[in-house]
């Protein structure tokens, strides 16, 4: 089931920069456990922004919600999330 | 080079509805020879919505501007594009 | 899975008034039908406006938009849909 | 009478952790005796944000600004309210 | 208890002129007939707009949505409606 | 002449505590004393939210402006300001 | 007592040539009729939009209501008022 | 002086094609011609809809409202103008 | 050539009183010279608000940028500029 | 290939001075390196704000956001993007 997922990042200036990037390895790595899980199958920087927008593909609203509040940048990110059904025309 | 493109669908209830039928069924074979021949990689329904995401992937805006206004439904369409880049995420 | 549904109605004028009652009353039948199966729990009245607020209870996205669209209504209606998941106060 | 109630959670970052977790802690109790007094039916969390939608029951609009705020997490929300009313089509 | 309500009016430009009138004729004896009765306590114009804001008093939310939709010009107006409660400083 | 006055309040979490209830204190008294003058007719809480609704009734533009920006709590507000005319149906 | 007055003009297409002429000379007359008299001392167009900036000198919110709403092309435009104070730093 | 100005352009769907595609020439040909005179030295398409932003080079406001209202297309398309300075980095 | 200009003031609470002070002591100085100049030829308060609207008279865009990013308040207000033209019906 | 980006300034306050006149004195050589490069063509300052319309002239979605994400204001811009084509009536 796949879910269209905005996210934008505003890292608070005065999070000391160790800590960012300490936060910002373990967003790495999550992410892309997650993609190789097949959880998260893109993600896409959208160009002038410190912002992505994602697919999930997961069981239920629940999953999806637990995966994105365990993100390591969720209390620095302003998240959407649009729900996506088959197209009729996909092939 | 990928795009994300929202597009909103408004056929005017005036329009006759074989007319209706005979560009929806167009944009279908269109939007499926897209798909096929790579340039339209991804098309999602909004779950309750006459609406639609979709990636493209050309090689410029000017392919880009070309295939979305050769899109049957253009005329009853609002699109909006964003522009994207590969994330320093992804795998 | 439980979605938040935001349904507002805006029937035509043009729209003769035996064709609206019939619309209206096959969008009843179909909404109760979905009631009493336990795929629509709630649907509210906004108050002073022509418009619910309603929950789905549904296996997929798929399966929501194939109930959605299939609304008498549907074409009638401009609808936002909300996916939401257990809340961790909730008893 | 029923109202539906959008509670966005925004916690300062400069808000020390034991006193927000005390603050949380009774928010979750409080939250709790309002749902088993049947005042708080419902409560869901929206998927990817720290928000929720809910449904108050109570009898009147003085009674539900007193219980909203009275919310220990009030200073930290933004709350918006939409009366709801009986659905004709509800069974 | 009360509510702020906004209406805006737009009547169709090709609405018959007679018929608008005789709308128009029973909306003011409505709206009368409900400030008498102390339903409908205040209403005033908004300057260079052909909308009002409008306080009402009533028992319930089902009461007020049953009162502004059987407002005549009902089907030409976009309402939004606010719950009050009383302030703490009022005196 | 009449205005309505919508009024958001935003007292930031760095005022000491003791200093913000002395300014809730001073607005509550000046508050009162307009209203008792006439000039402040009706001030209603939006359930739900730290913001009101008010009548202001006074002689111009100026001695509105005036009395709201004498407001103890002005520098923390956020107003939006409606003239009203009286309404044809108004009894 | 001056207020900002914004108006944005939609002059329907299917409004008889004529009419629309007929309609807009009353405007103009209108309008120069109360620039004379000292009520509506500046009317500025927007660049690039069919709209204009006015200021309205008046007694009273109920004679600019007046005012605004027997323009002859009132049934066509979208107005929106802004109340003027004096500002301290004019001269 | 130069102005980004922003042309969303809708031609209604009753236009005779005849006389729609008569307007798109002469609106062409008006285009073109300010473009070999300087006054007009840019014109884009957004990619993805009927829209553009351009850049006027003119010696007035008056000068521009005056371009533009003459545009063919003019009672066709929102235009929204944003005047530009030179820029402090700019070589 | 004329500009409308919305000018919103927001002085940071943490801003010593002494050095806010000065700069509205400097700001008003500037503003009267300018208007004195007949470069600002009108400034009046929004009523209700920390903010105004102005004309201003100048030559250029460029002069008009230089004009008001020299205003020392420049930092702390959020400003729109609206180019105005002659109105055809202003006498 | 062309896109309009907007950006917006905001350096915080707290920034200290001379760290911000260093990060401008290299936006400015970083500006005008690419300006000189051919691939940031144009850049204005918007009248009235802290902020710029430039047009960048890359080969890729790719490349825009490497160039833009070098800014040295990047972390205090709010920047968008929009995409350009070839318009059909340029010259």
């Amino acid at each position: 089931m796949l879910f269209l997922v905005h996210m934008i990042v505003n890292i608070p200036r005065d999070l000391p920069e160790e800590q960012a990037n300490e936060i910002k390895l373990r967003e790495k790595n999550y992410s892309q456990d997650l993609q190789r899980s097949g959880k998260w199958p893109h993600i896409w920087r959208v160009v002038g922004e410190y912002a992505n927008y994602s697919i999930f593909d997961v069981e239920s609203n629940d999953e999806l919600h637990t995966l994105l509040s365990q993100l390591p940048l969720f209390p620095f990110m302003e998240i959407k999330v649009t729900p996506l059904a088959k197209h009729p025309s996909a092939i």
